[in-house]
């Protein structure tokens, strides 16, 4: 389903991203839409969520087969940039948790 | 930081609940607010975090000290109520996956 993840059988990886933006939007939508795209061609993807609320607060969870896949995709050189220019301009705060998904289901069953 | 949860040292677990909504409204945010208050007074929880966009999409992240913890708020018997009338009434779908947080920062560090 749109806006849904997929669901293979634990374990995988999560990567819990939860962020509050700075007032700057300065190049901000071009590099999370690049971003996406280059996280979604790497070995070991699975799928990635997100919500914003207006305030400015949001949560991104990306899903990785393993953990050898998302330490792969965090040194990649234009990821490397993105986190910088991150830290530097468009996060007032944030925090990143990485974490060990064992068990997962989906609902309502009958629709 | 208003809106983040607190970063206890790992490990410790993640109740990650991504939603669409339906478009009965009809009770919904009492009963998200009563379960945001309930949860908050059980033993072993640690915080919550939230985003909803626009268009119905939520995740909403709870974190909890232990597996036993996160296993006793899923039996208590209001919460149980709210999970039957979730799944009858406001959620088109949902994924729900249980995580073990291994490793967990904030940033940016000069703010």
């Amino acid at each position: 389903m749109d806006g849904f993840a997929p669901l293979p059988e634990p374990p995988y990886y999560a990567v819990i991203f939860t962020s509050l933006r700075t007032d700057v939007d300065e190049g901000y939508a071009e590099m999370a839409y690049r971003m996406d795209r280059l996280a979604s061609e790497q070995t070991g993807y699975i799928g990635i969520e997100c919500a914003r609320n207006q305030g400015g607060h949001s949560i991104t969870v990306s899903y990785w087969e393993s953990e050898k896949a998302l330490q792969n995709w965090k040194q990649i050189a234009a990821h490397l940039l993105a986190q910088k220019l991150g830290r530097e301009r468009w996060y007032e705060h944030y925090c990143l948790r990485v974490a060990r998904v064992e068990r997962a289901y989906s609902g309502p069953g009958g629709r």
